[in-house]
This record gives C-alpha cells, structure tokens and sequence, in this order.
C-alpha cells in the first residue's frame, strides 16, 4: 500500500507535458472526447456541485472569433478542441429557483470556488490529454473583452469564463521542444509561513531560470515585464476581470446583513 | 501515436480519486513529498512565471489553527501533508523592483490568473498523490477568516489563499466508501454557447444526482442550501472573499489610464 513506485507513469506523464501551441490535422476521436470530458466530471469539486460548465467550441468561426479575442492567437483556431471553463454560479441558483426556493444571489466567495471547481476540472483534462499523446495550451487572454465573450458564448449574469484550453495532436516540433525550466522548489515552497525572497535571491533565481549571469538580468526583466505585464493585454484582462467580480461584489449576497 | 489506450492507468486514477477525510498515522517519506512538489511546479503556469506559492504547513499548532478557522473540520488536523496554495502577485512586483523596475500594483486579472496558476498546480498534486496511493481533500473553507489567516501565514498584500490540499494515507474506511455520482456530461457540456437548463431538466438533474424520485426532492434541494449555500461559513468566505478582491481591485493598477 505505502511502498508505490513514485516515479511511475502518471509522474512521467505530469514531468513530460509541456503546452502545446501547433496542432496536426487529425481529429479526436469521440470516445477520445468522451473520456476528456469524464476526466473533468471525475476531479474533485466542492460539495460535489460541479460548480463550472464547459462550452465545447465546435463552430469554426466562433474558433476563429475567439483566437482574435485571445490576444491574435491564430493557433487557437487550429485546435481540433476548444474547451471554455466557465465558473458557473448560475445552474444552482435556477436549481434553487426550480425547487421553490428564494436564495441570495452569489457572491465573490462563490465566484472563487467555482473558478477554483472549472480549473481542477481543466487540469485533470490536461493531465489525461497527455496521457493520450494529445498537447494542450492554457489560454489566460479568455479573461479579456467581457462584454463580446459574454455575448459570444451566451453567458448568464452568474457566470464567468475561468479558463480557455486548447488541444490537438502535436506536430513533430512540437513533441521535440524542449519543456522551459521550472523554478526550483526551494524558492516557491515555504514552510509554515509565506516567506518573501531577498533582492538578490530574486535576481539570483530569475538568472537560473533564463539561464544568463546574475548581472546581465536588468534588461530581461525589463523586456519581459513590457511584453506581458505591462501589455495592453495585460490591462485589458484588468479591465475584464474589474467587470467580472464587480458583479458578484455588488450582487447583493449580503443584503440580508445590512437590513 | 494516435492508438492511445484511452482506459489507460492515468483515465483510471483520475476515475478512482475521491476525497479523503480520514488518515492513517503512516508518514509520508520525503522522496513522495518531492515528486508531490515536483507534480505542482511540473504544471502549466501563465507565461512560466508561477504565479503562486506553496505553504507547508509541518507546526501542529498551526494545522490545528487551521482546522479551527476552516470551518471546525478536526481531520484537517491530523493529515500528514497540509499544502496551502497561495495566489501570488508578489513575488514578481519584488523582482521587478529588484531589477529596478517601478511596475503598476498587480489588478484583479492578475489575481484571477495567479487564483488559476494556484489551483493548476494543486490538481497536479492531488492526480500524483492518488498514483501514490495517498488520498486527498480541497478545503475551500482557507478562503474563510481573511485577517487572522493572513497573520497566520504573513501573507504579504499582493497574495490570497487559493486553495488549501490535505493528503495522507486514507484508512480503509475511506479506501472503501463510495464516490459521489457526478452529473451527467449532458449537463455540463454545452455546444458552441451557454445552454441554461430547464425547470424541468434542472429538477430531474439534481433527483438522478442524489437518487430520489424528481417529485421528492424540494426538501433535499432545500436541506442542502441551507447547509452549503445559506451557511455562516459562506457568509464568512463571501465577506473575506471581498477582503481579499477589493484590495486589488483598488490596488491602483490602472493609474496610467487615469491620469
């Protein structure tokens, strides 16, 4: 019982996946698709209320729609699946409805456990694409342009798309690119309490991980925080998650304290 | 490459899994407790920059504060693994500044995108931990008690607890309960947009998950609501959610735009 074998295949499966950003033609299978979907459905969620659905993107324009959306990603639109996680507070709040009962609308504590529900449920579908020699891609840009989304997928009021994935079969590079370096653990794991890294174990840490002297990193960093955090992406994702949560903080989850 | 065995080992730990809330005394060795962090910085991470941090937490004082704060659940206490995943927009605005960078507060999107590296990773956890023989459990509830969590765990202003992992060896007990029935795909999957669901189909959903006759279920609806969704602790992890959301929200992130 205690003795299995730690670095067995689901541990090289999880060490070997890497994202995956150009797709072969081949298309999934639908038991292929249908285990994908199980793999979702059988991960843990809170109170068992799978807190999230899936939209399955099949219309190509609407594919297409979406990689323009997503930060001009034409990749997105070759991917044989689209799948949008969307953190959905909605379905039980009409299943309330349905069964006569008059609850308070969500709040910002249930928006985060149902983001919390839709990512478990995307990892374990990543986790078993690469079991099935699929690649897959994270997309975070889904987070930008609330309003043309939300008209898009029709999304009710109590929902919010909390993670986009993609997923095809990998092209030849693609399975041969090398999977970019981790930080090292030491660096990310505290113990007991958060603990914020000195100035130079910063510099020290972001060196190892581009791989260049300690001395030269001032540029890189600088080029890589125009690129992605100070982007015009970057603030549109802003943008978009202030109008997201800003419904849920003003829902009136709280009404009955403040009677 | 394309004749994946689709029922492979991965589909079946993935399949297998269900929460854990009874542990044997086992420990857990350190080689299981470094493929498990090895599992959690092998996952996809925005822009490979890791936006999250792990505490864990070995002080029996704090696991047992822990299990206090997250809703009086005693097992918290007594699992041999307690991983605290803690959204993080910290550690990169400190390497900023390292590098001599003056960038603009993190926002509410980097928030969300940190919430969503957090709870990648922990999924990566909880599928290893399974292959492993261990058995696991989210506590949404370190969502809860936003001001003595935070002094608990010197969360620094830019961070939010996203999840919280328990895991140890389950008793045979809890090897043997069965796993909640999930929905059905139907109901969860929607084709090319959101597709509310029907009174009717709403109904019938909810008496095939919990095994009642369709004409039965207001009182379970109800029981369960009241329970979960109308309880003090989500009233508590609404209030601290709005803690924790609000402090980025007016964290000045979109200065620039203003001025």
């Amino acid at each position: 019982m205690h003795g299995h074998n730690v670095n067995n295949i689901v541990m090289r499966e999880i060490r070997m996946r890497k994202s995956v950003r150009a797709f072969e033609g081949a298309p999934i299978t639908p038991a292929t698709r249908a285990r994908l979907v199980e793999a979702a459905l059988q991960a843990p969620t809170a109170g068992n209320q799978t807190l999230y659905a899936i939209i399955d993107i099949k219309d190509p324009e609407k594919k297409a729609r979406l990689a323009t959306l997503c930060d001009n990603q034409p990749f997105i639109a070759t991917a044989q699946l689209v799948l949008v996680f969307i953190a959905d507070c909605h379905r039980w709040q009409e299943l309330y409805r349905a069964a006569g009962i008059n609850a308070r609308p969500p709040g910002p504590g249930d928006a985060l456990l149902a983001m919390a529900d839709a990512l478990i449920a995307a990892q374990n579908v990543v986790v078993a694409a690469e079991s099935f020699g699929l690649g897959s891609c994270y997309i975070g840009d889904i987070l930008e342009h609330c309003e043309e989304i939300r008209q898009l997928l029709s999304l009710p009021g109590e929902t919010f798309p909390a993670a986009m994935l993609v997923i095809g079969y990998p092209t030849a590079q693609q399975r041969e690119r090398k999977k970019p370096r981790r930080f090292a653990p030491e660096t990310i794991v505290h113990e007991n309490a958060y603990r914020p890294l000195e100035k130079a174990a910063l510099r020290a840490m972001y060196a190892d991980h581009v791989g260049i002297p300690v001395e030269d990193i001032d540029g890189s960093v600088q080029a890589f925080c125009n690129r992605k955090y100070l982007s015009d992406f970057a603030r549109e994702m802003n943008r978009s998650a202030t109008v997201y949560l800003e419904a849920f903080l003003q829902s009136g989850w709280d009404a009955g304290e403040r009677e």
